[in-house]
């Protein structure tokens, strides 16, 4: 029996040719026809989350190891709890394909009163929540569908950010003549004469410099400008460092790496380093409150040269149509004819302070942490301590950190480790995240045992939400938090899986854990008892800026 | 020291006055300033959620026990995941007052780029997609807040559905002049001469009737025809059912009370007395898929009599201006005159079979769960087997049943019945939810647990999403969960907390586990063991009509 070639069947092979290997989701009545064929796909596998949040959070986590991420939801319930994970692919640049099972057409266009309906035979207000957060959006017929999947997967690729495909049940089994075309993907626009010109530009600026810096940021890693970063910082020699939010996208191994940027709150020698620089060049860097410190950068425009994902500026002039690769690219030429002029000053990277060895508290910890990573682990640090404390590691060669600074939503790297774990089976993927978010999105940690994953997960067990606490009302109530017995947990959600499982209060204690865990074949689960109101340095200084702005009238 | 009055005073006094008791949320750095407030406010008592789905769950929950519900949560991250609760508190009609705390107006006017914001400087995109899912919108200033606060209260109250508040950090502590006056509540508004038109044509309508039946919904709960319906059905034999969605808004022990109406799915007698009634008198009716079994009612609209909130049909004849409890009351008079020819057929009461006593399935369980249940229970039973079983239910007097069968969310009530039974903690809120369900939202457990809450619960371990199972994909592997070890679940979530576990897989098991539960006094959690693909009948009826919709072109 010839299967008929489907709707259905094009978007998986579509997803397949754009290098998606999994598929995150909660299976709901109005996709369970598309699920067939998902489970039916040779190169696609079916990852099912515990709910939709946090299977956004998982394809999220994918997408930030993969060309994209796919995520299936079902209409109304399931894509409205996806939505926070979306919005939070859409401020940080992942393109997650959010692919929404709906009802029937013919039960839309009658308008019947369905059920995950508002009840009023609308069925367009989810749509136009999706347009908040997402870059382009579809709703699926036979006819349109190889045209729109093609269309939207194109943009989710180009502009690096979510896109929303309605599948209606009965479209998602429609046949479609032939098989997909080799995939057309739309490139990001060169203007010759722009790049010429922003080359001019730049020489202008750069030539009376005596110190230059270079300031990397996220979107650098977004728009695929990491390798030619590399390449540049490995041929010329100017101080570099990133922001919290792109830790990671340059080697901090390499001579001229100073650490992490963090405008007021920045180690005094990074801040010298960075911001006295005649020129500053910034590479994919947004500049938003909590990886500033609150705005307390001091970088004049006049002084910089801006490198975004489009286009280029110096100082005030702007040069568009000029892809993120082309214009690192240029002033890597560039600058081998004048970083004879730029003498490398000095570097002493600071480093995490000694400890006493008495009890465990956040010096102690991330002392330890610093030890335990090898090249090539993946870390993921929540907001709150987690992220705030690893921004003072240095990260072994090709280790990569992962945290969410801009939209910030807490509990998201449980689940994301879990996408990041099954995009990267292979390499070690910590996750380092406090009870207080741990909460929220705890049950994919039973996904995560169910398909035998083995992250290292620290939960920092500081007895609620210390990030609050630091912002405002240390001892509220409101920032106190259900006590749970943590490590009974993991062999809850464990079925018959095999997992470790430990609690800490001391350094002895963590250092015999992790020389355990390292040589575990599990996933491991490590409580870390740690004081209420301790906190990495960095996050007392940027709470005490975040609670001056929302005070401030 | 004189405390000065704030806007935040004056929000909590106002929902103090509708009768709020308990604010629902997560704690987050927009809306701290606000919740120093909350604690302070010596009649609202804060009740941290673990996250914000379950924190509107378990809102939702509460506004179907009193007047209304708030729910707090903080600017994007919070409100987001907080949506798909919300959007189901519209569709199903409760009015929640969501309280968002957002960025700092000076913050917002200047475009900052601040964390939980999209990074756009555009702090207007989470109003937009709040407009979907809520009545009325405010974004509060010092200036608007008195009148805009009364004015969300008002409609919130009167269409008795979600309102939508921002608050910025600043405007939280903007002192007010004054504390509130009495709050003037809009009434729905009644046309004397509608009634008039309406009662005459209903008087036609039912003059020449020898059979009439009344069909009552889920709207008569929530626009408050309960009492006025319970005195005329006191008064006057009409052979009477609920719908699924409403059902618990009829006293079940009263002589015409027959039994659950569920379109082709209903009981042959149930079926009958209703539909073959010459006039069909529905009050606050919406004829739902699920609820019908897939639209299979046979109710041609000349025949019936058709109470909505705020008008009535006779016919297609529309009656404008009418609120429910005024037509109510007037049919009620009418038919004191009228129901002398409308003589009770006999009434036989569908019951649940009995059982053979052999293996724990669901015919076995709902057996023994309709002896459990006590006057003045409140059920609540989740989307799947749960609510189906439950359809089946008789309840004794004073008995609730809480289901969401229109937005139908699964995992809605195990939130919910912390919501429940914050608001009515004297009375034994009973929870019934299978184990695909409970894994979305189970981190609620910790915090009904923290609040020394004693609900009973039900986990239906079927292993997987039966729901979906009976109306697409069997044996699909997408319909699989995460095999958990449930028992060991409620103790790692309790702290210290006392809590009894049960697991069952026979019916003497279960018996004795129900009277274990019965007479104690600690939150119980009992798994039941059930067999994969075993399903109420109704289930198995309305996933067949479901299935057909979504694969008909």
């Amino acid at each position: 029996m010839t299967q008929t070639y489907t709707v259905a069947d094009y978007l998986l092979d579509r997803l397949a040719q754009i290098g998606i290997r999994h598929f995150f989701g909660v299976p709901g009545d109005y996709n369970l026809q598309f699920l067939d064929h998902v489970l039916a796909h040779p190169q696609i596998t079916w990852v099912g989350c515990a709910n939709e949040l946090n299977a956004a959070y998982a394809a999220d986590g994918y997408a930030r190891c993969k060309p994209a991420a796919a995520l299936l939801t079902t209409f109304g319930v399931g894509e409205l709890s996806a939505l926070n994970g979306v919005a939070g692919s859409y401020a940080e640049y992942l393109p997650v394909i959010h692919v929404v099972g709906t009802p029937a057409q013919r039960a839309q266009r009658a308008g019947d009163l369905l059920h995950h309906s508002l009840g009023d035979g609308d069925f367009t207000h989810f749509a136009r929540i999706a347009k908040e957060v997402t870059v382009a959006q579809a709703d699926l017929t036979a006819d349109n569908a190889a045209v729109e999947i093609d269309r939207l997967i194109g943009v989710a690729l180009l502009e690096h950010r979510p896109v929303y495909l309605m599948l209606p049940s009965d479209v998602a089994q429609a046949p479609l003549s032939a098989k997909p075309a080799p995939l057309m993907l739309r490139q990001a626009k060169l203007s010759r004469s722009a790049l010429q010109a922003f080359i001019a530009a730049a020489r202008e600026k750069l030539l009376p410099a005596r110190r230059v810096s270079l300031l990397a940021d996220f979107l650098a890693d977004r728009f695929g400008a990491e390798a030619a970063l590399d390449e540049w910082l490995q041929a010329v020699d100017i101080p570099h460092a990133t922001l919290l939010l792109g830790k990671g996208v340059l080697d901090e191994n390499r001579a001229g790496f100073v650490g992490t940027y963090c405008g007021g709150a920045s180690d005094p020698a990074v801040k010298q380093l960075i911001e006295n620089a005649d020129v500053v060049i910034n590479v994919g860097v947004r500049l938003t409150d909590t990886i500033t410190a609150g705005f307390t950068h001091h970088l004049p425009v006049e002084k910089c040269i801006d490198i975004q994902p489009f286009e280029a500026w110096v100082g005030r002039q702007r040069f568009s149509r000029i892809p993120m690769r082309e214009a690192v690219q240029a002033l890597h030429r560039l600058s081998l004819s004048l970083a004879s002029r730029w003498p490398l000053p000095p570097i002493v990277r600071p480093t995490l302070p000694e400890t006493d060895g008495e009890g465990l508290d956040q010096h102690a910890f991330w002392r330890q942490i610093q030890d335990f990573l090898r090249p090539g682990d993946i870390v993921l640090a929540d907001q709150g301590t987690a992220c705030f404390g690893a921004a003072a590691l240095t990260l072994p060669r090709g280790c990569r950190l992962i945290v969410q600074a801009l939209w910030g939503s807490i509990g998201y790297t449980l689940p994301a480790t879990f996408g990041v774990q099954t995009a990267e089976p292979q390499r070690r993927a910590i996750l380092l995240i406090g009870d207080g978010a741990a909460q929220l999105t705890v049950q994919e940690l039973g996904s995560m045992l169910r398909d035998g994953l083995k992250p290292v997960i620290f939960v920092l067990n500081n007895q609620g939400y210390t990030i609050e606490r630091a912002i405002h009302g240390p001892e509220q109530r409101y920032n106190d938090i259900a006590r749970w017995n943590w490590t009974q947990l993991p062999p809850a959600l464990a079925g018959e899986r095999p997992v470790k499982t430990l609690r800490v209060s001391d350094p002895d204690g963590l250092r015999q854990a992790l020389r355990e865990v390292a040589d575990d074949d599990r996933l491991a689960f490590i409580e870390v008892m740690l004081p209420k109101m301790d906190m990495p340095e960095l996050l007392d200084t940027v709470s005490r800026a975040i609670q001056a702005r929302n005070a401030a009238a």
